[in-house]
């Protein structure tokens, strides 16, 4: 039955080729602090959104689209809807934690070169999407599987990626003029690093843990750790 | 500020290094046919749980589980739920697309010797989560993150992986025992493959095409070509 459609062969990567695809996985960080004011050509920025638009999408439809943004003026808006809502985040939590938490930079709106919006279009594909009819939020994560595409292929450009969630996404949407019908799912830092946390940024400034794999894998049934 | 912290130096990778990326990126396909039977050895479906756990997570919340499926029991109710949610889907469809749609195989879930839940628990790093106080969703969006690293990497490995999504996710919350606070977020099917489709699937057979990249970037603010 698939024989009616061009192949290609399948097997693993040679050992170095697969290393190389793990050293993106375990080298990539969420930068915000790292940036150089180096700007990204036009090439390897296509390079990161070709990648991008090569993501798995529920139905083949494809729902992002990617806001470039390098005016100083929208920088300098997004940068303050960061800041309104960073305010309101920080007297969410207990008191104990709000020193850390005021002193983690948490943006890079400003310093990278280069912002990046990546949107969700909910009307993309028509009115029935093939696999979306069960579970709407498919378009969504699509879009996010985008994102981590571009995240992957940067690392391996030596470009730095912070994404920044800390935004009232009607913010967003005012800014960039999204019509109803398109939700805004990234807000993107890219520039050139040169050094990179050797691990999570917020595990080094004591904020977090990463937690043991094992525990957090079950077989068969959720929270059953034995076979 | 930075030099405080271990860091690591975050140039471009070797050429060849950052084509292996691109490969897998490029090369990676939703696999519903080409699985074969022969089983995945535990340190190779570690190393694919292994890079899920390293994707980025709001916060360092780390919302995942890992819902590793090989009971033929478990997999027949799963292929049951899907076979009823799908006769629901083609009906979705305009007439005129139900025969094309009738013909696609959109599951693999009986072929592929391991399927695996990855689940996001809302409940993950405390009631106020770094970076999710104004977009409650990007918990599920980490966990996606993990998701799409899971399919990179198998990639590497010459496994295939299918995402399939047309579930009530209420009869997968019942299969697999979900707590209130958890949500399904994909099911995948895992298993060898020996050769892809050179293009996407449903490109392949006529259901959706490829969109012209260009068309999808905006320069400032949604809907602007130029700069």
């Amino acid at each position: 039955m698939t024989a009616e459609y061009p192949m290609i062969p399948s097997g693993p990567f040679a050992p170095a080729d697969r290393e190389a695809v793990y050293r993106a996985i375990y080298s990539r960080r969420d930068v915000r602090s790292q940036f150089t004011s180096r700007p990204i050509d036009d090439a390897t920025l296509l390079r990161l959104l070709r990648a991008a638009h090569h993501a798995p999408s529920v139905g083949l439809s494809q729902p992002w689209n990617f806001i470039l943004i390098r005016s100083a003026a929208i920088r300098a808006a997004a940068q303050g809807a960061f800041a309104r809502a960073n305010a309101e985040a920080c007297a969410m939590f207990p008191a104990q934690r709000r020193p850390l938490y005021s002193t983690l930079k948490l943006e890079g709106i400003l310093q990278a070169p280069v912002n990046l919006c990546i949107t969700c279009d909910h009307s993309r594909g028509g009115a029935v999407v093939l696999g979306r009819t069960h579970q709407p939020q498919m378009d969504l994560f699509s879009t996010v599987c985008a994102v981590q595409n571009l995240w992957l292929a940067a690392r391996a450009e030596g470009i730095g990626v912070g994404w920044v969630s800390i935004f009232d996404p009607a913010d967003l949407r005012a800014l960039l003029h999204l019509p109803d019908h398109v939700s805004p799912v990234a807000w993107l830092c890219l520039g050139h690093v040169e050094e990179l946390h050797a691990e999570p940024e917020l595990q080094a400034r004591g904020w977090a843990s990463r937690l043991p794999l094992e525990e957090l894998i079950f077989h068969e049934s959720w929270g059953q750790h034995e076979t």
